[in-house]
């Protein structure tokens, strides 16, 4: 099987929590000093053209992500070796019950029902390695219908994708097919039926978007 | 590839928390009146003969627990037909870097890091569903090194296994390979570098006990 496949291939989703200061602040979330993760089920990837589920009694909102491919295992990787463990990217959206995880972070319990609803991880096409010069330098917007949300860069991003695969895997391997969601900026917002969410990755240089998009 | 290599074929671990009232008073924490899970990743899986991680810094408790494998695909499934989902059983131990799900749970974060290290999901081989007529009559157990530290009955299960299935199975699909683990009686503790921890589960009628050891 090719990466591209890697919806299929891969076992973990591994997704970043407040990675850009101005996202973690409207939250009324700290600014983290040392990164942290949740993990989202394989069963939550939705390809294009798809529907978001919006389930019941649930507000949810869009986060659009920076996602990376894991190209090949391993563990305790050190920042200066990673980029040898990108093997792509994915544009992709960390669809988030607010009001479960907020509940759960009132009482102290884990994230995973609130982000791991299926298809809330609706994701582009595989996007290759080569393509992305550098992944810190990236336009990165999610619009709700015609309206623009989310406009951020991955320059902003706290914590760097290097520094991301030496956390992780200092904690558990990373396999081929594996993914890395590196966070979201800000304008984080609830999505409702009848709605579309278009994310886009702008690609320096080509002039080209990466687009995906879903309806609810 | 058969169910036998669930560790190899399945995509995701779904753990129930505090599903034994004497458990969940044990660590302070509210007996639940509805279920919660945390997903564990694949890669904390580890067959026998292994040794458990003590990572740097982490206080790591054994939970011993009866886990549920998944013999096939399924969606909104309901407790009356949970049945048929049910593919065969694994005695795991739900290893939990204590100290740092304490610090997750003050500060709302999630559990993925405290209960995701590798290694921390030992298993015993597969059990056939046929061998457990009644999942809900078998003795628990575990032992650090000669001392009976856990010793409990899948009676006491709060949610019975098709609550669970119907539970998650409303988030989030459940795939072939998948496994529940059902959560741990009361007795967790930490365990230490050169112990020796041996679960087991008793079969009625059989007089014999499945054994899962691991060593420090
Ligand atoms: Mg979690
Ligand atoms: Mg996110
Ligand atoms: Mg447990």
């Amino acid at each position: 099987m090719s990466l591209r496949d890697f919806t299929r291939i891969g076992r973990k989703i591994v997704a970043i929590g407040r990675n850009y200061a101005e996202h973690a602040k409207e939250l009324n979330n700290p600014v983290p000093t040392s990164p942290f993760f949740f993990l989202k089920p394989t069963t939550s990837y939705l390809l294009q053209p798809g529907k978001i589920e919006v389930p019941r009694n649930c507000v949810v909102h869009h986060e659009v992500e920076l996602g990376v491919v894991i190209g090949k295992n391993g563990r305790d990787i050190t920042a200066a070796r990673a980029d040898d463990f990108i093997g792509g990217y994915v544009l992709a959206l960390d669809m988030t019950a607010r009001n479960l995880q907020d509940e759960a972070k009132k009482s102290g319990k884990p994230w995973a029902a609130a982000k791991g609803f299926d298809t809330f991880t609706p994701v582009s096409d595989f996007i290759e390695r080569s393509a992305i010069k550098n992944p810190h330098d990236l336009r990165l917007w999610l619009k709700v219908d015609e309206r623009t949300v989310q406009d951020g860069s991955t320059q902003d991003m706290i914590f760097k994708i290097p520094q991301l695969i030496e956390f992780v895997s200092s904690i558990m391997k990373l396999e081929e097919g594996d993914v890395i969601l590196t966070g979201t900026p800000k304008g984080v917002g609830p999505v409702k039926a009848g709605q579309t969410v278009t994310g886009g990755l702008q690609l320096p240089g080509s002039g080209k978007d990466v687009i995906a998009t879903f309806s609810f």
